[in-house]
């Protein structure tokens, strides 16, 4: 565009109500703060004739994205994670990787992301830029564009700094049947690594808690951890990303689709030093608290060493375990056998222990 | 799911931390409030074997949704309207009218959207039934299937009852080419209706101000209103919905994007008495306000006749008016003639005369 008045103020200025009044000022914001962020996304689109030069609430996407015979896929999330910025990540890169996330637990490829920012006025023009910064570099690295965007902002004291909507597109080879009312008995359950890591990282910052070994989240693009068990075939029953609620209630979910019980091992599971001892001392369950870079896998016993050895060969698997199965329960119960071998149910997340945990 | 606890008390609670948390309490809210809302969206989607039972936060999308050689069309929009409930509709109809419009603005046929709901603590449950049967049905009568969604809620004072992000997906012909940057000298520029009418009312209902006409908000869908334009070739140039920001912005957006002027007849602009007077008495500039019920078109003079004939065999299009032309001019001016024959400049929305109106 040809217009151009004085640029913004982003190292000293702050977040106005003009920024969401769709406006001039909302013109520059998307142009000055947004627009640069999210372009490096576009570049590997170019060779598709996709050059959009600035952010709008709306795209046509060039043709040919999707390969032939597969299906679209859809995912959405809204993060609210507080503080904005915490060890090991921000709600921009938790916003990125939660819906790309959601897209390869489906067993799809993501193509493109939609982001709506919620601004509360008053918001240093410095965080914006650094959320944004950082929701464009994640995308980058997941390999996916940003193709539209919105901006809203509210009064001060009637949001919380900034909350971040994404939604994202991908596609799905038709040979793949992943789906949560899969698991049956005798299958096998693997959780890629530690659990906990972003419930105690976050719970840690916001309380000034301090442990021998930081607590960092675990956040993470699971793309290409997951991408080579979808070619695992019908072996390979279910994908889960156990975040909010964690791995006891992402199980628990499962079990009730599938109709199916499970028994884990207490001991099998992978749990870093740091957030045991934070349990512990805080009451908290482990298997309760969320995880934003791992994923569980339910699969048939003929392909677990394979899943297991895909899972341990990337970086973020290499603490993959294998820690418990599937069993013929009605009650779809998920059941955790203790190290003295004493039985106790692990049952859905009651309550709020950790609010805005993503 | 097998799971069933007590029903929620929707006539009497409120929203609380645990509904956001992602255990059970999450997963009653989606399984009482958000599916019934929305399994009526689903309907004409099962002859396509679509027969989702639950709405999780990703779907994979039926096969031959998308026509032969049309391209996707993705849109997104974040609502923060205050207040929740207005004369004319409420933050559940406006969110899903703001995004399908955006898709039929860009010539594209709306398949699916994508809900995100942010939630304070204390918003009472029968709000957030109502806001998702509001969505639920302007989605049904739009045509389009809510396929995912996602739920988080924020601490009391931390946000402002309910905040909603939906992110759209369609398709459009190869043949439809409408673009903010094809605006040319000697095009016309078409109003569809009255401006200003949801700004007023939504100002009219904060304030408590009574006209002796109501105020009401035009929030509507205008896919069925202007899907016969996407049919009129290349000389039908721009679609847009005037929404934040006014007719006014919209139109230096597509001037400074086109590289051209445009002069407005001031007394063409169709606007009605209730809004008049508002806007006189509070020193508002009508084409400023936001509409969310009307469309902007620039056409080519060929077929100006034939898209106000269309506009106007519509009922949300009977008030369709030619209110000015696109001139050459190398500055992007547009302005605004009015009955005494001055010249006024019609700028770009500075400030932000009403904070959050959609």
């Amino acid at each position: 565009m040809s217009v151009r008045r004085r640029p913004l103020p982003i190292a000293t200025g702050r977040v106005e109500l003009a920024h969401g009044a769709g406006g001039l000022a909302t013109w520059q914001l998307v142009d000055e703060v947004f627009a640069p962020a999210f372009a490096p996304t576009w570049a590997h689109w170019s060779s598709q004739g996709f050059t959009t030069a600035t952010l709008d609430d709306g795209v046509v996407l060039p043709a040919g994205l999707v390969p032939p015979g597969h299906r679209l896929v859809q995912s959405t999330d809204v993060h609210v994670v507080s503080p904005l910025f915490f060890p090991g990540g921000d709600l921009g890169v938790l916003g990125v990787h939660g819906t790309v996330n959601d897209l390869a637990m489906m067993g799809a490829t993501p193509l493109t992301l939609t982001v709506g920012f919620i601004l509360e006025e008053g918001l240093p023009l410095l965080d914006v830029q650094r959320l944004a910064r950082s929701v464009g570099e994640a995308a980058c690295a997941a390999g996916v564009a940003i193709v539209a965007g919105d901006t809203k902002v509210v009064e001060r004291g009637k949001g919380d700094g900034c909350f971040l909507a994404v939604s994202g597109l991908g596609h799905v080879a038709p040979t793949v049947q992943l789906s949560a009312r899969r698991a049956r008995p005798g299958d096998v359950v693997i959780v890629s690594g530690t659990i906990g890591d972003h419930g105690v990282a976050i719970l840690a910052c916001r309380e000034g808690l301090r442990f021998e070994t930081p607590t960092v989240s675990d956040t993470a693009c699971l793309v290409s951890l997951v991408a080579p068990l979808w070619d695992l075939g019908d072996d390979v029953r279910v994908l889960r990303d156990p975040t909010r609620g964690g791995v006891g209630t992402t199980l628990n979910e499962i079990a009730a689709a599938s109709s199916v019980g499970m028994v884990l091992r207490e001991d099998a599971i992978p749990i870093a030093p740091a957030v045991q001892a934070a349990c512990e001392l805080l009451g908290l369950e482990p298997l309760s608290l969320a995880n934003e870079g791992k994923v569980v896998v339910i699969c048939a016993p003929a392909v677990a060493t394979t899943v297991l050895a895909c899972l341990r060969s990337h970086p973020l698997g290499r603490d993959a375990a294998v820690v418990g199965e599937v069993v013929d329960d009605a009650t779809c119960t998920v059941a955790l056998r203790t190290p003295l071998g004493g039985m106790r149910v692990l049952d859905w997340l009651m309550g709020d222990p950790l609010p805005r945990i993503c």
